[in-house]
């Protein structure tokens, strides 16, 4: 229930407000000799208070490995980590211990388990994806000539309008919206700075692009590769919905648009499918996009339901971010690493 | 590798021209009086031949059960089942033995395996869905209570203009395409018959709605009910997107107009979220919907590359629909089914 | 619930009195030539009816493969068979359907699932074993080098009283009871008739030797190889011990007595640990005794208890082996071998 | 590969000179009261250096939860924990960093893996049990009304001469063996100081009983509740053998002698069977019994491979046990509810 992978497992644990979180690591090979500064920067790209846009709960988020390496290298035994919490302000949760905030898990939770950690949203808290930016950091060291390049490629109504062949992903981290195309990172910049003064959220997408992936990944029948990415990004909190290729589009189109003609090589002369036919990588890009909802909490007087069964005001406080897009870039990467990863050691 | 779910398992094997295909389903708790005339009618629903607009490819598709059932009732031991495989006509497919057909899984099959099948796809054929919709019915029995119905809800740029509150899904077989909405049923059906004439194809999209999903099914963190929805549709062949609840257009809007309200019953007012918070059921309705590309399989000529590199001329032949969606439609409602009859059973 | 191995997976199905048996083996590599005489062999030495010491319910136990192989070759496809059941007299059972034998499943079966198919055992039956015997020929053809060895080596109190080293196992087959110590053959098949022409029934041992197995098979904290081992050897049905290397014996012995020395090329002096050290292969032989209780069907009238919580006389019937351990060595072998490819398959 | 079981699962990480080593139970019911210093307690029983016969390393080998409970009861979500390593001295291994010991897992390790953490066995240290005492101690907490006692049967040639039903288990945390027959503990103690003089080891077998088991736990193939419980025992560090019921000495046995007759409450006259039919619980007590090798450092010269494959002489270094038996009595009763718990979770 809190693990991901097939050959490659991650399973986790942690609340918002509790002394960790953290996770174990299982089937990574023996020898790779970790970048562990590698691993930090992922986490630091995920954290709280990098900008004026995001949530300013600064947490230093550092990874502590506890096994499974040593002189440096993985030795094939399971990787156990944990990030320690520090600077939870759990008393700004106090007005919701006997609320349900809308569109969040508090109801379900109770209903489900009777008894919840209402600190910060305890489990299902975003917090989570800290650990997943681990385990995808890990996974990339797996399966190095797979480059995987996300970003944010659409705020609100604000899309890039190109294809991402014309982005140069090196431009996604010089700017707080993670968005390569500057003119549109600019635009989005501002949208979700008016959108934050308003106490208001904006949802948006995120397009992610492997480029490398060896023909062959990916199981004929339910653990398809596209299967797979969906279910990996379907578990990130605030996510809708997931394409693959030309997605949504291509159910708009005729089979004579549609299909993929050959190169003499085996490549394709255009990448409609998104570089996976019958649930197995084709040697193209594989490329999806996710679309996020807006963020639940508004920093203004919204109505939550008690568990008396009645209508309270609640007024949003805490520290949240207006528009989590850019901060779920590096959790996108991460987990189709993880994906990834898990494919490539099953081969 | 062919398992889908966790407590109620399906295992699946089969080849469209193969002697059978079948599976076994694992994990169907003693003492259900199974109604088979519901099953085979399921089976009947996506069997090739129907009407006039779909593939003309005649198979019986009679299940026989093999065990797990005694007296009528199951008996909590895994039901094996078999469906036979017979009117392939192999003869159709000799001239794509050496021959990749552009987005089929030829190409990705060879370089996995060495070695496949060509037969009318072997394992990569849709004939495998005729599997999952047997499990599918079953499900459908373990969870009585749930109403669960999809229907096409566009083909090609038709859509239905109506929010699904406003459809009668009692109405949804009474047109060969699936669509309860008549008026677009009638358009569907002509674009189709059209599309057929040209030899091409077209793709579309099925919603899908379950209503009386109790609340607090699925799992907060890797196995969210979304994801494994997501999952699940993704493994279906031409599937290339899935959106639940507000979905893509979640990401347009603002945390504002996307939050669900709650009344004082812990029922929301609006139901954007789909159903589901925090990867778990709600009590309100689960509704999502599935991408499907154009058929790759067109009856006209189309280029193909064979296994010494050559690009070759391919003259579409066998027996093939214009548009998979109006069949699909009870593959999408036979998963959805035992994705949630799966989380039913581990409450 | 009815699946076994980690990468290579069978799952099966089946009732003694149903129409068939059968199973799916799913992780094969593609590419595999099969011999299927030698499948079939493995079956026939399973099958009742071979001797005049076992049971004389005759079954062709012919298996059909249904998928997943293509011109002899397996495809890397799930691969699906069944072994139809052709000679059930399950008016036999009729005593039995509101009775509870002893030291049968029928009590527990009943009190788990409320509704039972007591016709020859129903599940519960060792015909199940017809459908490992498959998996396990399919198996050893996945790890040829490996040569896997079981033979009968005690029956009641008459034991072989040689080091396995001192067998030539070619002698196994050589007679009814799989032993290849001729000497203790003769005696156990003696001891059998005589137990037999009582009504009466004994236990017995099987030991099995692998060799030729690779260093490096197993993992090292819960997928141990010997865990593994145990867990597939209790599964059979009479099965009450397991034991690996000098077993129960080291539990009585000093570790200055119980070491393997090395030698210079890594091999070791003796090989008390039985091929295994901290749960991985070390390439020595693997060797470990399996404890078979006598079987609870005699043909002598024993107690049973009805329904409503009577004790009634239960006169034998039926077509029963005397000692199942004969035909238990080629359902060791089979496990054995799936077992080993299993772990071959995850290296 | 570190996971254990199936609904409630165990993954477990650590070296034994790492930082931590640690865990995370996945599955555990919400709304569970834990009785934390029952916990520690179980522990505390495991620790070295409890009695002069024991090593004398000393580890507070203390419990820190990070997740999963929320004032004191569980939450449903997965609870990791670690035991943080204190006293590790890894000078005392220096001298094996590049020789095999014999009989140990540094062989198998290095082949396997081509690097390894020599420092006090690393991951395939007995340490690692010190994870399964802390998830064993929590799974006792969910099946309160079963009884689960473990006691030292034997150590070499010194067997307890009574059936476990005239011992009184209270008595068998009374001594430094853990043998509730106190005759026969005075004795075992002597012989463990005896072999402990010269600097030798000695095996022995642990009883296990279970009582109080509800009929119904296990499942009928292949997650039979004795295999399971033979695959959790085969899993500790020196265990080279397991049988239930009357284990190896039903395969001398005739079935007259060897079945149960029922009483009229489907209650059994004798208990060969072990208190499981048919893979699934009965009702009456479940009793097994686990065969323990002598442990493998001597602390005296013995002959070591080293990497270059010259015998070299290893002295025998580090603080070790000469008996691990009375050590594994709460190691064996662990695991033992955690199989069982985890089969009561799947009802």
């Amino acid at each position: 229930m809190n693990t991901l992978g097939n050959r490659l497992k991650l399973t986790t644990f942690g609340e918002s407000h509790g002394t960790a979180i953290g996770g174990i690591i299982d089937g990574v090979p023996a020898g790779i000799l970790l970048d562990f500064d590698a691993i930090q920067l992922e986490l630091n790209r995920r954290k709280p208070g990098q900008s004026k846009i995001v949530t300013q709960r600064k947490e230093p988020d550092e990874v502590k490995f506890l096994s499974g390496i040593f002189e440096g290298k993985t030795t094939g035994a399971s990787i156990g980590f944990i990030i320690e919490n520090t600077t939870q302000r759990s008393d700004d949760y106090q007005h919701i211990k006997e609320v349900f905030r809308p569109s969040h898990a508090d109801f379900t939770y109770q209903q489900k388990y009777g008894h919840r950690d209402y600190r910060g949203g305890g489990r299902s808290s975003a917090r989570e994806t800290a650990n997943w930016v681990v385990a995808g950091a890990v996974a990339k060291q797996i399966i190095k000539d797979i480059k995987i390049n996300a970003f944010t490629s659409s705020v609100g109504e604000l899309f890039i309008d190109k294809p991402y062949q014309d982005l140069d992903f090196s431009l996604t981290e010089t700017n707080a919206v993670r968005c390569p195309d500057l003119a549109s990172a600019e635009k989005m910049e501002n949208l979700i700075a008016e959108i934050k003064k308003q106490g208001d959220t904006i949802g948006g997408t995120i397009t992610c692009v492997a480029q490398g992936v060896p023909v062959g990944l990916g199981e004929p029948i339910f653990n398809k590769l596209q299967a797979e990415l969906a279910k990996a990004m379907l578990s990130i909190n605030a996510v809708k919905g997931f394409e693959y290729g030309a997605g949504f589009c291509a159910a708009k189109m005729k089979g004579s648009e549609h299909n993929d003609r050959f190169n003499a090589d085996g490549t394709t002369k255009t990448n409609l499918s998104g570089g996976i036919q019958g649930g197995i990588s084709n040697g193209m890009d594989i490329y999806f996009r996710v679309a996020f909802k807006p963020v639940a909490t508004l920093i203004q007087t919204t109505e939550g339901l008690d568990i008396h069964g009645n209508l309270v005001d609640l007024k949003g406080k805490g520290r949240h971010d207006a528009c989590v897009v850019p901060r779920a870039v590096p959790i996108v990467e991460a987990l189709t690493a993880f994906v990834l990863a898990d494919f490539w050691l099953q081969r």
